[in-house]
């Protein structure tokens, strides 16, 4: 069920099998296997998941292409709770390690907030990453385009970029390496370093040869009407009429609760075997947090196969279902 | 498009992208990420997926519970013709390797078979397994209740038969093992040998220490009505009453056309590396073929996966588009 307020005020000995930290494609997938498994339950989300922004999912079989992000997690989120699951939306501040249980220090209101703790004996984090934008004086230029035709990812969106104009914002020179990748599916690449940081003779050299445009001067703000961006203007003035962009600004990942814990990183990714295990043998990690393709189906299996993992290795230290003892078996069995 | 009779009579001089052999689950989500990434694909497809006989799929985040299986394929095809994908449904009979291409050898017509080759560059199998049934006089008799109550994925199905009166039904006494994992959700449980082996006196301990009865007759017929199964009748008129039943009588890999390419398997299955690239650089397996779950969400994030990493090779290898030339700059250049 949808923990309330209310629940928060009572004391709370419940021991989860399995605490979800995170309400997105890959932590609503995981929660609807555990508690198909039996397992119980509960899904900690912050909220607007990075699948929440996109306006259509284009490549999820079995959803009609111009699925909203936010449909999938509404249909994922009734399934869960239809199951049995809990489900609290709150902030999570801390996971620590105390041997055979995990305590999750969720933080409750914003200012002088208070804490509670949840106990749990397996985790999944599934609270993935977040998409740096470009910034502009005004932000809300830049939101009412980002997941439309402003897009963040070349897998999921490079199909509806084919031989547009497309305008590329990048944090570093590595960062506009996409231009390359980009480039397979239209030739019109414009690169734009927001007056941020410099570009080597070498890169500017393959620019040329690929007959990329470089603007290195800072942006005003982004043109368009109707969530459909037309172009970019700069702080000069001048304007440069784009018919799509691509941010390629990195990420935030969603994953400081885990610092205490010593997990195996690279970079910032989350190692996971075969099973989406990390380093610590009760700690999964499903979706964009761990190495992989950052693609909503790949989050949704993700999720499914870590639950899975979690429901064998409980089964078999819990073993199997027995009948209830009734007075005339057990007469008989004196 | 969906290939007709008609051009299965024309000469065929085209070398595809990607040849996907099944059009289930894994192979559709290819099939929509190749197109999706301007790579031009084939599905050849037998018909009948595993998936075409699930009744409701339970589990697959963002379809309601009840959506039947044929449901998520027929989605799943037109999403992939809407996308400009080759459709042929047809039985592949071989692939050839001849060194950068692969011959796909199609069987046209029941008698008097005649064969078209396909080529392309890569392959991925997506062709599946399908479950053996009980064995009965009368197979329309099991056909009526399989993917009802009569599961064949404990997976998948565990949940629909907590605390049910289950049958199991196996072809030997290690498929029977299945029980004690059966046992999590269900202590009722009957295991059926339908008189086709022995069981070991040591299995039998464990049965009955787990209050499990054991029926070694043969079958007569599944009993039931409106494809809810009840119960079995015994060859000697004795009924027993169930309310589902687990099938564990293994499964027919649908791979035959591979047995010349010298894959590398564990049993049957195709082993693959972390982008479902078999032990051939440009055969790639998705979905039950493989080791790892078999899950439909699995498998559609397979055939992601595997559209990508062939999307990664021909990229490298070919390399960005580029502006049509026209006459203005053919001039400035020379």
């Amino acid at each position: 069920m949808q923990l309330s307020k209310q629940v928060l005020q009572e004391p709370m000995n419940k021991i989860y099998d399995t605490i979800v930290i995170g309400g997105g494609v890959g932590g609503l997938s995981a929660g609807i296997y555990l508690q198909r498994y039996l397992l119980n339950s509960l899904i900690i989300d912050k909220g607007k998941a990075r699948s929440f922004w996109m306006q259509e999912l284009h490549n999820y079989l079995g959803l009609p292409p111009d699925t909203q992000g936010r449909t999938l997690l509404k249909h994922g989120k009734d399934h869960y709770l239809s199951l049995g699951g809990d489900l609290l939306n709150r902030y999570v501040e801390e996971v620590i390690d105390t041997g055979s249980i995990f305590e999750v220090k969720v933080k409750i209101g914003r200012q002088n907030s208070t804490y509670k703790i949840f106990h749990t004996k397996y985790l999944i984090a599934a609270s993935g990453i977040i998409d740096n934008l470009p910034f502009v004086d005004n932000m809300q230029n830049v939101y009412d385009y980002a997941g439309y035709n402003l897009h963040v990812c070349l897998i999921c969106d490079g199909y509806e970029m084919a031989d547009k104009r497309v305008g590329i914002f990048g944090r570093n020179e590595r960062s506009l390496e996409v231009a390359f990748s980009l480039g397979w599916f239209t030739p019109y690449i414009t690169l734009f370093t927001q007056d941020m940081f410099e570009i080597s003779s070498q890169f500017r050299d393959r620019l040329w040869e690929h007959e990329y445009k470089l603007v290195e001067k800072p942006i005003s703000k982004f043109l368009g009407a109707n969530h459909q961006m037309t172009g970019v203007q700069m702080m000069d003035g001048s304007v440069i009429e784009l018919d799509a962009g691509l941010v390629s600004m990195g990420s935030q990942f969603h994953s400081a609760y885990l610092s205490g814990l010593n997990l195996q990183t690279q970079g910032e990714t989350l190692v996971t075997d075969q099973i989406c295990r990390t380093s610590h043998p009760r700690i999964f990690a499903v979706g964009d947090l761990k190495l992989g393709l950052n693609q909503v189906v790949v989050a949704a299996s993700d999720g499914a196969i870590a639950a899975t993992g979690i429901w064998r290795d409980i089964r078999r230290e819990r073993g199997v279902k027995r009948r209830p003892s009734n007075i005339d078996s057990s007469i008989l069995a004196s």
